[in-house]
């Protein structure tokens, strides 16, 4: 049923570049002239002594970027071209894959061949490819046989922001996730090595060339995922491709596509063939509309071409709810929320009505065997995740786990890349066992979590409450941070809570990077702080993660763009302000010598002290020499 | 100078009574008629088994409440009376006090003579108190002399919330903060106890008998702050009082009033009169108003005659800066951002100006004087704390935590209340550094903690970025927490801003009461969690922190009334409901036996599983019967 509402897909223009403010797309060429990695440069104002009139430089700060052409003015976006398929000739010199005419999934045939869908399609000139019989396409495949492929490279260009010296304290304090070892210098043979020991994952299936590579593994950035998606009460097409733009220009590092409501297949191809970030989703929701919502009616067959029709348009990673097992289920009776997966009690309730052992885990090697035609990454879902504090590190979630790495082992041997999804709801004091067990399992396969929301006493703020878990167990060792958006529990996401979820989960990733103690991270943090603390205000809202909030919320008590250069600002007034006064105390430092003074001060306050009291008088001045803080 | 801007007093009826959804005021008396203890009772529906139409009660949930009158529709506001005096029968019948015939204040005294600013004036019909000559009139007076106070009591019957059974798991690992030892029964002589022993606080100034009492201390509830006050750049005094109700509205427990711009003692007075929660303050900014911002200037007696003015209107606890040392102001000099506090900034600017120590620290048992002289409590400042990551745990912060410690225990041999101020902006991974040598330093006094903010690039979100490390530090036994707002580091938040900081914090201090194992915490969740299981709308969002935010974002997309009692919502449509499944499993499980069948299952899905297929067919029913979860 296709009704008004569901049926708009994107028009024309409704999608152009947008950039922040003294923003520019950067590319940093690799070994070939294909391989332009992008970073988003923030230039800065330099810094102006008004004793003495000398100005400091302060070196442009560039960043992580996610958000492909849509920030990149120069691009030419059109929806309904898509984007470009920047793999395309990396995929093709491999020389390993074979275009296919069509699908080969029937479902696919039917629904590209009914007319009446036409006016919703997306028309896809690249054929689907698949590997060459027998072949294995998946990146951990080549990694494994010591290749360093453009993929890896381009990753290992990515991840290496601009590596600062923390400060002293820092330095000695390199923070303490549970073992993880980020090298100074990310190059491609330890991107490499990372794959192949299944460390970490780079999901790009060969249907999806318009991907820009990225990684998930704990000794990298910490990464976060958005989920859209259209229900059967809401949304369309259009809206979906808004969002997903909407989602990665705020840093979603990859997209889920959870649709449960019509026309999946289409809303789909449209993603796929405008997002430059990986596109994940959970095969079974879409097999279940199949069945017109009967899990019981699930087969194997039905759920084996759902993976061949997703596969083919090109979905980077699969949620699989594989470990799901018969015996795991009545452990969730006594819960006090039962099963909260969708995946998990769509599963259950397979297993329940046919006495069997769930399909998905029985087929397992059948599943890797397409995951490595079209290098599909496994997501393995956690289906009996807790769904409130009480039911959090139960039996049925640790047992569900067990299960998940016997799977990697299995997925591993396949040479298919694997994450493992986690919970969920889970109070504090719990968190940390969540992320030992995981490593111990599933022998450092990535950790996918969920949050985790620590209470659930706040429906309308998760993202808060499940910020807090994700920053946690993303220091701990969580390579990818699945966001939590304010209308979780209550609604679906609109653009405005993509918003909301993707920044409350850059800040749970960002803070997670610092606690690793990983040596791109603070840069950024150290830019902002000294921009805060010379009052170059234009700078502190370009660097900030929302640079449109911060102004926003700037403006609203000093509007004028006068106060943007004020030595002050509206929390304390033009005489009142710590960071002008510090600079007083650091002036003074500067000229009296405060490390001699420092020595006498604490040999007792005697006679050195005497003399600088006798110096007396002009020892401040208006607005004093900068200190060279921008090395430290 | 008053412009129009800062005249604007509250109009009458500016503030009215306003309750949350199927919420009452209920209160429960102690041990006299008028000891009567606030709590918000939230009503719940019956659960409603749709295949038998048995019905199961779901009891009323009581949470702890700070909001005071202005959430009991039977209580008669008036601002510009002010509240009532609750404890004003409890503090004469001590008899330790005496009434002045008006303020011992200097400045007050001209204030209050000053025709001119009649206009301005609440007129304040209590004349106010001081304990009687050479007399120590603070709670930790009485409780190390073994005296059990009202207000004592008070706070026992308040902490008592309901106790809950956590389920298995949780009871088995019951949170694990540094060594809280939190009752299953706060008794008054608990309360007693931890107060004699300087573990907790009870601000409580006779000054200010309006107030309700609450503790702060590890082995309690975690508490949080609210700051509000005006600048010299906006606000008046109606928006003040307004922030204040809005505040404790929304779950503040302690208002400080930090205004440095016009009026501050009338501001002050409004606010004192009509608030049932304590207020802090930080005297040092007055008296830095008073000699017109030129912190070289302040004097010891200046000081003094605020402290005075301040402690004879009310005001709770004073935030005292006396562990800025001159030998620890040189070490800020290197730091990214130098010293951030604005008292912090003054006092280090008046200790280089005059190359003498800290007038605070010197005057530091003159203080004390004061302090027993009406029951005010400090909180001694952190005015070396960390202004970014890159300056956490610096030798700056530490040196000046060690003097804090000396601070506490000359205070604590006076029996005055302590508390003592933390930082600020900490990486997640050095914040527990921070509650240990704060628990070892200052012999487990209470720590008060600003956030801390866990990463510095998200100016216009650090309420996010802050409530990370302030439920991680609240965990490991910070006793309050001070909010943070979406405007900080931007402008001065204004009423939405607040209610967004409150709201956060609270998260924040509900999640650490999770993580410390606190025995009547978890009853909150499990009554939401159960809600949103059995699809009582309406229950969850009275139950949930903002309940208006969370039917307002469910409304969004499903705005009918009948929504709010359908078995599903808009997240996944009608008939994909993973909870619904989950019920199906529940039902199953229930008539089959599963405790049987799981055994057999676990033997190796053998013979009794066959039994359990032969019976087949008819085993879901469309809604089943609900679980007894309720006792879980």
């Amino acid at each position: 049923m296709i009704g008004p509402a569901e049926e708009r897909t994107p028009r024309e223009g409704s999608v152009v570049p947008t950039t922040f403010p003294r923003s520019r797309k950067v590319y940093v060429e690799g070994s070939r002239p294909d391989l332009r990695v992008p970073f988003r440069e923030i230039s800065l104002d330099v810094t102006v002594n008004p004793m003495t009139g000398n100005e400091r430089a302060n070196p442009p700060v560039r960043v992580y970027d996610p958000s492909g052409p849509y920030t990149d003015p120069e691009s030419d976006i059109d929806v309904h071209r898509g984007l470009e398929p920047v793999r395309a000739a990396w995929i093709a010199e491999r020389d390993d894959t074979e275009e296919l005419t069509g699908s080969s999934s029937n479902y696919a045939q039917v629904r590209e061949a009914d007319e009446a869908l036409d006016r919703l399609r997306f028309t896809r000139t690249q054929r689907p490819r698949r590997a060459k019989a027998g072949g294995n396409i998946s990146q951990m495949h080549y990694a494994r046989q010591g290749i360093i492929t453009p993929e890896m490279e381009f990753v290992a260009i990515r991840e290496n922001l601009r590596r600062q010296q923390a400060s002293e304290y820092l330095a000695q304090h390199p923070g303490d996730g549970l073992g993880a070892s980020i090298p100074d210098e990310v190059t491609p043979e330890f991107v490499r090595d990372e794959v192949a020991r299944g460390r970490a994952i780079i999901p790009n299936n060969v249907n999806h060339p318009e991907s820009e590579p990225m990684i998930i593994g704990r000794n990298f950035l910490v990464k976060i995922n958005a989920n859209i998606g259209n229900s059967a009460v809401t949304s369309t097409i259009e809206e979906e491709v808004e969002k997903m733009v909407h989602s990665i220009r705020w840093g979603a590092d990859t997209v889920m596509d959870l649709s449960t409501g019509a026309n999946i297949h289409e809303t789909r191809e449209w993603i796929l063939r405008n997002s430059p970030v990986p596109i994940g989703t959970v095969p079974i929701y879409q097999a279940l509309e199949k069945v017109d919502g009967k899990a019981e009616d699930l087969t194997w067959e039905i759920f084996r071409d759902t993976l061949i029709e997703q596969a083919e348009q090109g979905v980077d990673y699969f949620t699989i709810h594989a470990g799901v097992l018969l015996r795991y289920v009545p452990l969730t009776a006594k819960r006090v929320t039962g099963i909260v997966s969708r995946g998990g009690s769509i599963l259950a309730k397979w297993c329940l009505s046919h006495h069997q052992e769930n399909f998905l885990y029985t087929h397992f090697e059948d599943i890797c065997e397409i995951m490595k035609a079209y290098d599909v990454a496994f997501s393995l879902g956690d289906g009996l995740r807790p769904g409130c504090i009480a039911d959090a590190n139960d039996e049925a979630q640790f047992g569900e786990l067990e299960t998940l790495g016997e799977l990697t082992e299995i997925a591993w041997k396949h040479d298919v890349q694997v994450m493992i999804e986690g919970p969920g709801h889970v109070p504090m004091q719990l968190i940390k066992e969540n992320m030992e067990k995981q490593l111990e399992v599933c022998k450092e396969a990535p950790f996918y979590t969920l949050g985790p929301l620590t209470t659930d006493i706040a429906p309308g703020f998760d993202h808060i409450t499940s910020a807090i878990g994700a920053a946690m167990i993303g220091w701990f060792g969580t390579a990818m941070l699945c966001y939590v958006t304010p209308k979780e529990h209550l609604g679906l996401p609109n653009r405005d809570d993509v918003r909301q979820g993707v920044i409350a989960y850059k800040i749970a990733a960002h803070a997670a990077d610092l606690a690793k103690g990983h040596p791109g991270a603070q840069a950024w943090d150290n830019a902002l702080s000294i921009a805060r603390f010379e009052f170059r205000w234009e700078d502190q809202f370009a660097l900030a993660l929302d640079p449109l909030t911060a102004r926003e919320y700037h403006d609203e008590t000093l509007p004028a763009e006068g106060a943007k250069v004020a030595h002050f600002c509206s929390m304390c007034g033009p005489h009142f302000c710590s960071m002008k006064i510090t600079q007083d105390v650091r002036d003074y430092a500067a000229q009296m010598g405060l490390d001699a003074e420092r020595e006498a001060l604490q040999a007792g306050l005697t006679e050195m002290s005497e003399q600088f009291r006798a110096k007396g008088g002009e020892i401040y001045h208006a607005e004093g020499e900068t200190a060279d803080t921008a090395s430290a």
